[in-house]
């Protein structure tokens, strides 16, 4: 079994008009030093697979046609636990 | 200017609804070996504070307070950078 964490943030120069309401949301909160909040996916997946090498390419590829709009967004996978075999 | 990765998951034991949709969609595409997932948010704030323990104090009170839900949600924050002064 392996685990994987997936980060997905938008491109730069990609809107993100749920950050922008969250940091005009925290000035309103008197966090007035707030000057830009960028809000991302953090994906936890658990897989089994044959070896590390077959779980990073499925992974990667689940990014590609599911997890992530490659278009706007980027994604990083990180393998973060691998247990048995 | 300090910038902080803020990474929100919901606790064990709440239902992932999101998540499970996802987990079924990857085994329709033929990935069997997905077993869970669990789709969280991935926060990126740039802040400008006076030092970098009021940073982490006043990013661990806007986690509280808005960026996560403490009912059913765990959070982390890890300061990534941190420039000037």
């Amino acid at each position: 079994m392996y685990k994987a964490n997936i980060y997905v943030t938008l491109k730069e120069g990609v809107l993100d008009p749920q950050g922008d309401a969250v940091r005009k949301s925290l000035q309103v909160l008197n966090y007035q030093g707030v000057k830009q909040v960028r809000i991302g996916k953090f994906i936890e997946v658990w897989l089994e697979t044959e070896d590390l090498a077959t779980a990073q390419r499925e992974l990667e590829e689940m990014s590609d046609k599911m997890l992530a709009n490659p278009v706007i967004e980027n994604y990083r996978v990180e393998m973060v636990e691998v247990q048995g075999k």
